[in-house]
């Protein structure tokens, strides 16, 4: 039995720990992979402190602080989540469960698809969701990346330091990156945009990819030939576990949260990309944020149901 | 001229740099002091990423990153704020003016006084607002840390490394801190808690201080015999300058600003500590996170005034 269980451990839910750890609550964080999306980026540049670092070693470094301030951290999967009478319980794929008076749920998004033929058959054959962690197997080969956002134009550049040639294939007239990103691809030799085209199915030679239809002609033809396919449009948020507690969800899948990152149900908060307040801007620094504004609020509905502190906002 | 001037040196403002600089807006930043609030910091354990710094550090670390980026910082306090036809132009202490299309304004807060007959007087001589930056003078004495929020409770941990004896003297009848930092100061035999209690008067001896004047008597005696003042009572948003320019204020103070920290001005944004949106936590990293929607915000305002971009969520 813990005070807190946060579910999800990327920069929300890491954060949460941290603010909790500090208020004295007794927490665990279970997640499936420490840093969540964060852990794509290969360069990060804009989280405040650090000049220059990769996403997986700015996670590491949350989760060793984490650890240092005494929480406790589960890699799992948490599949089902129970509003018991007084508690919350979870349990996991692993067939765990575990207790707690409170909840932060940060559960982040995951990669959207294509949804076109040859996507799923050719997964993990030329076809990827991570530009950072696959792109190394691609030396010498031609490579596009599908989008135009951060993800897109900062994996091309990546992709250029390995690949020979890398297209960015993008349905909009203009990438939407960061200007330094976009400067950065449009300035190096090996990256061509192609713009306002679709991809409408991934072709392969039966074992791995061997190229993408694309639904206008590029240079005369309608096919690209290629040796891999990274995927980089946008997330989806994992909401559906809140969804059947009878978490209020919007249209798009995002977790209704006000600005103190309560959900509708007592004692059930939630931080990071996966809450309405996350369309202002999804970045680490962002889910951060709303994350230690979640444990915060977790502190003080715990401590007014138990009566042991008068509270005011800390400063 | 600038595409944007952002006006304060603290997390908030140097975030809202990085993240201007990673938009290729060219800016600069102008303050008083690079890291603002958080160099009176001794210790940061909450701000992700570093598992303990000092703020100062922190700030250094931070302003390091700025410059990195290739923005410009000012070590000057800005004295004005006008608002062109088109323009935002400042005028700081030093009697220089720049000008820029857009204007990000985080001032923060800064300490608040506890207004009581003596404080002026012995200002630098025994009264203090900043234990961070005046505690190591009182090596071997006795001194009282006055409020009992995070600043005063880690205060009084911090002095007590130096002082021989540490007074928190509090209004309520219990600290409100984080309670890491209120375990660790009620642990410390050194440091000793006057609950219930204000200070009336701060008293000398013409030269320096010599105790305080209590509103109840503490062991038989209204007077407390003590070496040094540290007033840790909060602060107070510095926003005279943009209520000057018709910025909305609210009774307190605080800048109204919607979640993407616009004003009421068209170009002009505020973010960190003195904004309303602040009321929901005062922390670094919610401060960073006020400073990237800011930057965001600048970046689409100005995109749009100038048509350069076809412009969507980052992600």
């Amino acid at each position: 039995m813990y005070d807190l269980i946060v579910i999800g451990s990327g920069p929300a839910g890491l954060t949460a720990s941290v603010y909790a750890s500090r208020y004295k609550l007794s927490n665990v964080v279970v997640g499936k992979v420490l840093g969540g999306a964060i852990t794509l980026a290969h360069k990060v540049e804009n989280f405040p402190g650090f000049t220059s670092i990769s996403g997986l070693e700015l996670a590491q470094k949350m989760g060793k602080q984490v650890k240092s301030l005494g929480a406790e951290m589960i890699a799992d999967e948490v599949k089902k989540i129970e509003k018991l009478v007084e508690n919350f319980r979870i349990t996991t794929q692993a067939g765990k469960q575990y207790e707690s008076k409170a909840l932060i749920v940060a559960t982040g998004t995951e990669r959207r698809e294509l949804n076109v033929p040859g996507e799923e058959k050719y997964l993990g054959r030329g076809v990827s969701y991570c530009t950072t962690c696959d792109v190394t197997f691609f030396r010498g080969k031609t490579v596009a990346l599908i989008g135009g956002s951060n993800a897109a134009v900062a994996g091309a550049v990546h992709a250029a330091n390995f690949a020979k040639k890398v297209y960015i294939i993008y349905r909009r007239d203009q990438l939407r990156a960061e200007p330094m990103w976009t400067e950065e691809a449009l300035a190096n030799a090996k990256i061509e945009v192609i713009y306002k085209t679709n991809i409408t199915e991934i072709l392969g030679d039966g074992a791995k990819v061997a190229g993408v239809k694309l639904d206008r002609s590029y240079q005369n033809s309608s096919k690209l030939d290629l040796d891999g396919v990274f995927v980089e449009i946008g997330g989806v948020p994992v909401s559906s576990l809140l969804k059947t507690l009878g978490v209020k969800i919007d249209k798009n899948g995002y977790v209704d949260v006000d600005k103190w990152m309560k959900t509708n149900i007592e004692g059930l908060f939630a931080a990071g990309d996966f809450t309405d307040e996350s369309e202002v801007l999804k970045q680490a620094i962002t889910a951060c944020s709303q994350g230690a504004v979640a444990a915060f609020s977790a502190f003080k509905y715990l401590t007014k149901k138990q009566g042991c502190f008068i509270l005011a906002k800390t400063t």
